[in-house]
């Protein structure tokens, strides 16, 4: 492997991922070659593998670091003192981060199918920890009586699937404000929580 | 182009259709090419269209169909007397129209990015009449008072989400029937319109 200077891999590396990133959601990663990857970027084809892995890793890298991320920013969240409190943090901030990286979600649920048995056992695993996130707050709002919930596991994937649709719909330069789609968001999760 | 008998043309056009479903849904519309939906169903690539439109068409004729399916089911469910009544019926409809048709819901939403400009009005079109099913329903219960809605339009988008997001966790052999599934998604779908 050719030695690399350490800025040039550093700026190289991620803009490489970003070319990937955006070729994926656009065409799909079966339609996208290493090739068309380097060429966005001006990188010869020969030398792509001093900066990343092979397509595969670099899917499985990019899902990888959507969710690390993901797990990062909501650990790094002001999340209140009770289970509402928390339940509205979570509701804002997962719209927030997700309105943030529309690409990354189109492949995070897009792609799934592309991952190899060991990658998508990571993937999963980590997409299961952020549904925890979410289904501790429920049972802990069920459990202080504050929410009525038939079952917290459906609720969770219920909650998550409504709030991760903004990305399908919104644009900022629609009739709606994010702080006005959150709170209107935030309201129909109170309710259906039963809170 | 050739001159194919009835009989024959009507189970091989099918067939290919499903064949084109199943494989756009596995590999992506861009990744699939119409040598492979031929081979998978034994035509020959000449033969080809004599059955089927090329592939953008294709797309098309699936997304459609899938679309004028749903319309003419809903047409057909039967709706209660009152908005509360008809809400219950469009989400266990949605949730089971959907449930018995994963690769066209997989392909309605990841494939929209891959429709011609002019194909792509006329689903969006039967899409936006499909929401507006749901959005009567509740404009309805809104204006009879029986339900509490910051904002209808968001609601039915935030409802359709939550429900068609079944079909990424749903399995028939898990802990849970489609009725339960139903009814549990009922009951937050109730609470969330303030009913």
């Amino acid at each position: 492997m050719a030695r690399t200077s350490g800025s040039h891999s550093d700026i190289t590396g991620p803009r490489l991922r970003d070319a990937a990133q955006r070729l994926f959601a656009q065409h799909g990663y079966a339609a996208v070659s290493m090739r068309q990857i380097a060429a966005e970027v001006g990188v010869q084809a020969g030398a792509l593998y001093n900066y990343i892995p092979d397509k595969q890793g670099l899917l499985f890298n990019l899902m990888k670091a959507h969710l690390d991320d993901l797990l990062a920013a909501w650990q790094a969240e002001p999340k209140g003192e009770t289970p509402l409190e928390a339940l509205e943090s979570f509701t804002r901030f997962h719209i927030r981060f997700h309105l943030d990286r529309p690409d990354a979600v189109f492949i995070a649920y897009m792609e799934l199918r592309n991952l190899e048995p060991a990658n998508f056992a990571v993937i999963e695993g980590l997409r299961k920890r952020y549904e925890t996130v979410l289904e501790d707050i429920l049972r802990a709002g069920k459990d202080a009586g504050v929410f009525t919930l038939p079952d917290t596991k459906l609720a969770t994937l219920a909650v998550i699937a409504m709030l991760t649709g903004v990305t399908t719909w919104y644009r900022d330069t629609g009739r709606l404000s994010r702080d006005r789609v959150e709170r209107i968001y935030w309201n129909m999760v109170r309710k259906a929580v039963g809170a």
